[in-house]
């Protein structure tokens, strides 16, 4: 925990002196020096020009360097597929996109991963020494600390299946796998609400779950599952069975999948969310009905999670979010009703920003977290000798 | 942040070598040896004679000293007090209870605490100067950065008060507050759940809320509102007005004077919780299953809680606690059949052990987490030279 003190100061991308460094850090002015010196060989901090000086040789400015190294993100979704390398401040230097089905089992889809990882890191015109760790996103629950899916109902195949192993036997690096709402919330405050330390993401596609950030931490819960809004109980739907095998579940009604249903059966021809998105663009009274009630009943799950968590924004993402407005009058009508006035006080409900990317910036922000940890600046210092 | 890291090693009780602290730091042999020297001199390490050795001097052991320092707890409820004066592990040397009215106003009140306090002090044999810090627990929503009670719905005269300024006044040290759940939540993990980095502490007492612990720390939320169980909407309360001004609340319907006042409607002579525990201790049906309805309308409540944050206990305080597995069983029947089989599958359901003694334990426990901080090791490094 030494190299690494110095380095969480630099971080913010602020230039400084070494002066600067000491007076912030406490420390005596050889010891920054010796830090530096090895933020320097490992390229992690590098020197930029001369600062204004009271007189004499300005004293040379010191600053994080995102360009040292670089990160792969692998969003895995269930019928698509997304990666990108980026660097050190999550900035893009190459993406893909490609179609997908997760259900085509774990060898072949973390071949495509790994070899389009390659592919791009080579568009970068980076290394593979280069590169300091991968993050991926997997559309169900996640074990984090082994980075193996756990019962995952969409993802045959992949039960307990070891993704870090499979992946480092291709490219050895270390590898993070996270739920892909978890990583979606990452992505979006790291690219769009950097400053936001209380956020919820909120994803309404073929299914509905959240990724809860408390207190600029990740919040994952005993099991790993927190942010389960799938499955809470909504009055609305008593007597609707749910995939989860329970009933009155507030995804039996308002995800993508049952908006579509509801509208199929009022005969139109919606088949999933998208459909939904395209109907209500087309101004189609009926399904704009349906995405506004689909927002209430999101609305009396996310008023309890207000209330619950207390965070300052709450994101929408997810392909019903792109019925834009009327998802979000909806879930508002709700939310500023039932929750607390002091916890919606300073509340923000907004759309993603980040959009269908989200997920693989986010699977990006995981990797950079662990290469710029404090445990990793020290291997790596104790590594450059 | 680097006496502390040292101090860090050492904080689980457990003594160690100058070489054991070495290897598990990798920090050289001279620098341990001056953050010890420092912490020696602090007071806040002890050398405990000697270790096993291989031949030659005996290596001395070092360990933490919790009675380096003292800090107090103070706990406020709506119509009594408790205060205590603890060592530095949590152990209680002194302790008070007593009556006293919150609404009598804060000079009043802290007038009380700080006189307690240095009463503690002596009875513990301990000097003003051995005092660390002083926490304190409110019934209200605090603004935990400073210290003040916001909108207090108990508390004439509280509002905005500046809490931490008026006791400095009679006793300068730090001075930390939080609201009453929050603390209880600390309090029942310091002294029962220690290894629990998951914990929800629910307290049913004349309102409902609850104080949230995720990953090992205390989560309170963008305003400090998190964990406000009592006004999630519960259908069976819809129509049932709520002190907070909305109606459907679940404390309108399963706080302990909701429930005194259904069984008065019924013909009992119950006027609060204690009230209600009394006759189902003595086996009064009408109040058993009474006790029981409330527990299932916390279920409901519950169940989102557990589908949220996935916590590994949860843990049921505050008065109606005390009618025992009757308020337990309707909070299980509901939890284990409406929240995730996952996150139920390790999930333990408890009464405090803590009891009534939470509140101070917690008050305790959050001056010795500000005392014990690496912010305050550094701060008292550099002051002692």
């Amino acid at each position: 925990m030494r190299t690494s003190d110095v380095f969480d100061l630099l971080r913010d991308g602020q230039p400084r002196t070494r002066a600067q460094l000491a007076e912030t850090s406490g420390l005596a002015r050889s010891t920054i020096t010796s830090r530096i010196d090895t933020l320097l060989r490992l390229g992690l901090v590098v020197p930029i020009g001369g600062a204004a000086s009271t007189g004499g040789r300005p004293p040379s400015l010191l600053a994080f360097n995102p360009a040292a190294r670089v990160v792969a993100g692998v969003d895995l979704g269930a019928s698509h597929a997304r990666a990108a390398v980026a660097d050190l401040s999550g900035t893009v230097l190459a993406e893909r996109r490609t179609d997908l089905d997760i259900a085509e089992g774990p060898e072949k889809v973390l071949g495509w991963a790994t070899s389009v990882v390659l592919e791009l890191l080579e568009e970068a015109r980076r290394s593979r020494g280069d590169l300091a760790a991968i993050g991926m996103g997997l559309p169900g629950p996640v074990e984090h600390s082994t980075g193996r899916a756990i019962n995952p109902p969409i993802m045959p195949g992949w039960d307990r299946y070891d993704v870090p192993a499979h992946v480092q036997s291709a490219i050895d690096v270390p590898v993070m796998v996270d739920n892909d709402v978890n990583i979606m919330a990452l992505g979006e405050r790291h690219a769009h609400l950097p400053d936001v330390d209380d956020l919820v993401f909120v994803k309404v596609g073929t299914g509905i779950g959240a990724g809860i950030i408390s207190g600029g931490t990740l919040q994952r819960g005993a099991q790993g599952t927190a942010g389960d809004l799938g499955h809470v109980r909504i009055p609305r739907a008593d007597g609707i069975r749910c995939r989860c095998g329970n009933e009155g579940c507030l995804e039996a009604i308002a995800s993508g999948a049952a908006v579509a249903s509801a509208l199929r059966d009022a005969g139109t021809d919606a088949t999933d969310g998208a459909d939904v998105v395209r109907l209500t663009r087309g101004g189609d009274v009926a399904a704009i009905q349906a995405v506004r009630q689909a927002g209430r009943d999101l609305g009396e799950v996310l008023a309890t999670l207000v209330n619950l968590i207390n965070p300052s924004v709450v994101v929408i993402g997810g392909v019903l979010a792109d019925a834009g407005e009327h998802l979000l009058a909806g879930i508002r009508e709700v939310v500023y009703q039932r929750s607390l006035p002091l916890a919606t006080e300073q509340l923000q409900l907004v759309s993603s920003s980040a959009g269908e990317r989200a997920g693989v910036l986010g699977a990006a922000a995981l990797a950079i977290g662990h290469a710029l940890s404090p445990d990793s600046i020290e291997a790596a210092t104790l590594s450059a000798g």
